[in-house]
C-alpha cells in the first residue's frame, strides 16, 4: 500500500504502538469528568515554584515522567522528545527539555500540538529512525491569560463564546510496533496533516469559530484519502472547538450530507464540569486534547470502550501582537488514526 | 546500513536532492559580502505593508515562491511546508502559510530552526512520506527588536556581544532521489538533532556564550555517530554563534584535542559587512543561517566551491518573558550532513 494515501494521509507501514501515556493537571479539571483519569492533579496552580511558567515546564516534566514509568521505560530509551506549547518561543517545552538527556525537537501548532506530535512522531517511526520517543504538550490557564488576555487581578469578563485554558501536560510515549508485547496498546495508523484555513474570523473570544473550517478541512481530506466515513469510527474528537465551534462544525458537514452525529465530541466540552459557568464555551489550550487524549481517551481504548478514534487537534495560530494589529486568526487541524490492540 | 546512527544522528537510505533554494533580504544584508547570493533585496523593510510582521510573513512567501519557481515547480507539487520563526506563536510562518494550499508542519527552534526543517523534511521524504517538500525560516530586525528588546526610537546601547537580527528569509525545497534528473544539486544524507542545553548563561545580550555549549554537544554526537571528524568536511558552518560564540566553540573543541581550523565558519559573521559596527558580533535571528544557507553556501555548493559541508542551526531558546523573569538560556543545535551532487 503506498505511504502517501491521496492529498493529505500519510499511512504507516505498520501501526505505531502508544505503548504509555500520562496526564496532569490543575485543581479546576481535577474537579471536572475527566479527574479519574488524571495521574496528578495539583492543587497549587504554582506547582511550589516562582513562576506560572516554571510550573507549565514542570507539569511536563511530570507528565513525561509518569508516561515512563507507567510504561516502565526508561528515558533513555527515547530517541527523540517533541515538545510544544502556547508560551512565546515555546519556554514551557525547551525550560522541560533543559532536564531531558534526549535530543528535542520543537513544535508549534497551538492547540493541536499534541496531535502534530503525536502525527509527525508515528512518521519518524514508521520510517526508521526511531525505535521509541515521547510527545509532550502543555498549557497553564494563568501563564496564558498573562500572555494573550488580561492580568489575572484585573478580574475581565468574558462573552460565552470565549474559552478556558487547560491547566494541564500531557505526555504519550510511541513505540515501534514488535518492539515487546504491546498487546491491547492503541495503534497509530494514519496521519492527516491539515492546511491552515483562515475564513476571517477576528474574534479571540470566539475561536471555535476560526478553528472549526480547519478541522472541516482536515477530516473532509482523512475521509477522502482513506476512503473512510464518520460510520467508520467509534469515537471522533476534535481538540477544543468549544460548544459554539463544534456546532459550526457539526454544520459544515451537514451541509455537505454527512451526519457526525453522537460519535462526535470535542475536548473542550469533555473536561470541564458542564455546571461550571467560568468556562464559557468549554477548554482550550495544548494541555486540553493532550489531557484528554493522554487520559480519557488512551484509557477507553485500553479498556476497549472505542476501538477506532479519529482524533483531531485543533489549533488557533494567532498571537497577542497579531490580534492588537487587527489579524484574522489562521487556523490549523492535524488527525491522527488510532485503532485499538490487539 | 541501520538509519540510527549512534545516539543521535539519522543516516538517510538514499540522500534527499536539495531541488531548489532562494532568499531575500533587506537593505543591509544587501550591502554585505553575500549579496550576490542574495535573490531579492527589499529597500523597504516594511515591503510596502503595514507593519513589520507583515513584512516578515511576505519574505517567506517570496522565498518559497523564488524556490519553486528557480526549481520549475509547482507550489502543488509539494506534499508538506514546514516553516518556523522567532516571533510569539511563529506569526511569521503561519500568516504567510495561509496562502499555501499544502499541509503545514510548524516548528520552533529559534535561529535553529532551518536546519531543523530540513532535517525533519529529509526524513519524512527518506521515510517514504512525501515525494517533495519545503523548508522555510525568517526574521526580521525591527520584528525582532520589537518583541525580544526596546522600541527602535529608544536607540539603545548595545555590548559588543550583541547580535544583530536579520532581515530575510530561506527556502529550500527536498526532493526524493532520482524523482528527476538532480545532478549537480547537493544532497542531504545525515541529520543529527540536538539536546538542549543550558550552562546557566543569563545574558541575552551574549547568546552565542548560550549556544556555543549547544552546538558542541551537537557537533561532538555527529562525529562520533558518523565515525568522522572535522577533516572531513570541507566546510563546517554554524547559524549564529556569532564572533565571540564562535571563539568559544573553537576553544571547547581545542580543550578536546579538535582542531576545528579555517574550515569552520559563522554565518553570523559571513552576512554582514565585516566593517559595519552595528551589527556588534555578528548576525542572528532565523533569517541569518537561512540566508546564507539558502543563497551562498548552496550556490557554492553547486559550484563545486565545497563538497562536504556539515550545516549546524543554532538557538537560544528563550522568550522576552522568561529573560524579564531571570531565568538561564536553554539552546540546541540540530545538524545535517549537506554532500556535493553527482
Amino acid at each position: 500500500m503506498p505511504k502517501q494515501r491521496g492529498k493529505q494521509t500519510s499511512a504507516l507501514t505498520s501501526p505505531v504502538t502508544i505503548a504509555s501515556s500520562a496526564c496532569v493537571a490543575g485543581s479546576k479539571e481535577g474537579r471536572g469528568p475527566l479527574r479519574s483519569n488524571i495521574d496528578s492533579i495539583y492543587e497549587d496552580s504554582m506547582l511550589g515554584l516562582k513562576s506560572w511558567e516554571q510550573a507549565e515546564s514542570a507539569m511536563q516534566r511530570d507528565a513525561l515522567n509518569l508516561a515512563l514509568s507507567k510504561g516502565n521505560i526508561p528515558e533513555s530509551a527515547l530517541r527523540f522528545v517533541l515538545a510544544g506549547d502556547l508560551l512565546g518561543q515555546c519556554i514551557g517545552s525547551a525550560f522541560s527539555a533543559r532536564e531531558c538527556d534526549t535530543p528535542f525537537i520543537g513544535l508549534f501548532g497551538a492547540c493541536s500540538t499534541i496531535t502534530e506530535a503525536l502525527g509527525l512522531g508515528a512518521l519518524l517511526i514508521d520510517g526508521g529512525f526511531a525505535d521509541r520517543l515521547a510527545a509532550i504538550t502543555s498549557s497553564h490557564f494563568c501563564g496564558a491569560e498573562r500572555q494573550f488576555r488580561m492580568p489575572l487581578e484585573y478580574g475581565g469578563q468574558r462573552p460565552t463564546t470565549a474559552q478556558w485554558t487547560v491547566t494541564g501536560a500531557g505526555a504519550a510515549v510511541l513505540e515501534k510496533a514488535g518492539l515487546r508485547n504491546s498487546a491491547g496498546n492503541p495503534r497509530i495508523s494514519h496521519v492527516t496533516f491539515g492546511k491552515v484555513v483562515d475564513m476571517g474570523i477576528k474574534d479571540v473570544s470566539f475561536m471555535g469559530a476560526s478553528m472549526a473550517p480547519a478541522a472541516f478541512s482536515t477530516l473532509s481530506a482523512h475521509f477522502e484519502d482513506c476512503g473512510l466515513s464518520p460510520e467508520d469510527y467509534d469515537l471522533i474528537v476534535t481538540g477544543d472547538l468549544g460548544s459554539a465551534g463544534s456546532e459550526i462544525l457539526r454544520e459544515l458537514f451537514q451541509k455537505n450530507g454527512v451526519t457526525l452525529g453522537e460519535r462526535y465530541k470535542d475536548c473542550g466540552m469533555m473536561i470541564f464540569d458542564p455546571h461550571d459557568t467560568d468556562v464559557g464555551a468549554g477548554g482550550s489550550g495544548c494541555g486540553c486534547s493532550a489531557v484528554t487524549l493522554c487520559g480519557h481517551i488512551l484509557n477507553g481504548m485500553r479498556e476497549k470502550k472505542w476501538r477506532r478514534v479519529l482524533f483531531c487537534g485543533t489549533g488557533a495560530l494567532f498571537s497577542p501582537m497579531s490580534a492588537q494589529q487587527g489579524e484574522s486568526i489562521p487556523s490549523i487541524c492535524h488527525a491522527v488514526r488510532i485503532i485499538g490492540g490487539e
